[in-house]
């Protein structure tokens, strides 16, 4: 399969890139680098030995999109990863993040359908389940547009226009996957999260804690009814959802169809800080602060349909997620920013 | 005030400019012209003696609205009907529903923000309310994004993107109108509703009947849980619609609010009927057919909020708005097609 990949030189889309080319597909990578680097695009050619061309260009531009169709395709398929995923900041910019998280997708979906892709994979959240008496949530829990932030509702709505798209183009595989928290990075350490500013998740505020770039970790909240008090999330590594993307790509079912990608796994913040502590080989510091607004006790999802469908499912424990991100980390302790032995000049 | 009106040579556009003109105000309409003519513009303004600007440009295209804003700003408000609006048409054709009635809303607030604007009048629709036991409806009804057709979607996501944008810009007045069902046309007989191809609403079917550009009318269902069986609708007015929009301007209250536009009196299908053929003077053939799917028994609005909080009330009739539609139709039988005595040539 030739796969155009939005977003792809992002965290997920890197990794995606990866998983792509080691089971012999092709892709081409398409990023605003808004949000990243151009060496992360020679990093997936470094790690595979295959050609990931990156077009910089923004996804939302239906021109821009067409060139990409005209000089690097024709695409089997659109793996639709462009958008911006800072929860708490999609409160303050509510409606940049509507204006790119809705128009990357109308824009790839009019271009990808006129070109005759046979496939649309939509990124979408574990955070559009509504009703916490759901979990552990399946793909039939409750969904909501009326989410406590945009960065949510507009993943939400983006399902919503695609169901409905699908109905009018029954040949087409359009297939979301809802992610749940993805942590970890690639073995070799040579891709991983390089979130812009202070991370908003746990993982790579902890990463950057350990590289000594921010001073302690912030605990939000421990009085939650939970085992230890603290927030349980449903931690995927990178890899395994990256392996899903391919697994639901080589189905290509025609039909809309949506799948959760996480362990069913639920974790605690203190289980992710004493995991990283072990690959780190020392102790953190860290502090409980107040719960923050939006947060919920629990979120972590049940994952059979895939495994049922797909034959996908995640192998690697919070461990190797931390071991590899920290490997990650130390070794780019600016993230891309960071020049290692063998970048290009 | 000066007031953009997107989609302003459309129905309810032209009647809110002669509204807006008549109540001593200026505005400037942008159009495509993708559902009217240029003639509509023109209309407006022999209707009030003053000038109607027409900019023809898509209102998805923010260079095109700051051109606007540079060439015939400032602007104190927008007014957006920008979008396309036939029910059935949106089944068959949504992508182009929804990149339309977002991306134009999602232009106007980025250059309207950036150009200091203080209202954003929206076009919503009375669709978007899901739940029949909740009639007649109010504001605090329940809506639902998961509606029967994506145009009432795209009206409930423009929704919940203006309600996070206000959130974010308490100085803006953000005003959501629910529109109920508008019919009729300006007493003038110069402007009126002029659908392309066949109607999808019943008022401007009945009136291509009774000037036999169609044979004759369809009454969807007549078994319908009603007291003579056919479905019962809260038939507006549009020129009542148009002083609705007067009012919500002139409010200018900053904040996020919503207000049914409606009139709260049930009318139905075999009585709509009646009325315009006492307006013709003749009985005008018809036929009872299957109901449509997606149609629904009964719909109208508890309009209290708005006479309490915009001091605004439907005063005209259905019978009104027959005579009114008539009037237009007899006089206009091609619609903006037909030259009349006046127009310019």
């Amino acid at each position: 399969m030739r796969v155009l990949l939005a977003g792809g030189a992002g965290y997920v889309g890197t990794h995606t890139a990866v998983a792509l080319l080691d089971a012999g597909h092709e892709v081409v990578l398409l990023d605003d680098l808004s949000n990243t680097s151009a060496r992360a695009a020679e990093r997936v050619e470094r790690i595979t030995g295959k050609p990931a061309p990156l077009v910089v260009a923004d996804a939302r531009d239906d021109d821009a999109v067409a060139d990409v169709f005209d000089r690097l395709g024709p695409f089997d398929a659109v793996v639709q990863l462009a958008a911006f995923k800072a929860v708490g900041e999609s409160t303050q910019k509510p409606l940049d993040y509507y204006a790119n998280n809705l128009g990357t997708t109308l824009a790839l979906l009019r271009v990808g359908i006129a070109r005759g892709i046979r496939s649309f994979l939509f990124s979408s959240t574990g955070t559009v389940y509504s009703d916490p008496a759901d979990l552990p949530f399946t793909e039939e829990s409750t969904t909501s547009v009326d989410l406590s932030n945009p960065y949510s509702k507009s993943k939400r709505m983006n399902e919503a226009i695609l169901e409905d798209v699908a109905r009018v183009n029954p040949e087409l595989d359009i297939t979301i996957l809802r992610y749940f928290n993805p942590v970890g990075a690639h073995e070799s350490g040579l891709i991983g999260e390089d979130p812009a500013g202070i991370p908003n998740n746990l993982m790579p505020y902890v990463q950057r804690v350990a590289v000594g770039e921010l001073d302690r970790i912030g605990i939000f909240g421990d009085d939650y009814d939970t085992p230890d008090g603290t927030g349980l999330r449903d931690y995927i590594h990178v890899v395994d959802l990256a392996e899903g993307h391919v697994a639901a790509l080589e189905r290509g079912r025609p039909g809309y169809d949506v799948f959760n990608l996480g362990t069913g796994r639920p974790v605690s913040v203190r289980e992710v800080i004493a995991s990283f502590e072990r690959a780190v080989g020392r102790d953190l510091p860290q502090a409980v602060l107040p719960r923050r607004a939006g947060d919920v006790a629990a979120t972590y999802c049940d994952p059979a349909k895939a495994q049922r469908e797909l034959d996908w499912v995640a192998t690697r424990t919070i461990d190797d997620a931390s071991v590899d991100a920290w490997r990650w980390q130390s070794a780019n302790p600016q993230g891309f920013a960071t020049e290692v032995d063998g970048d290009a000049t």
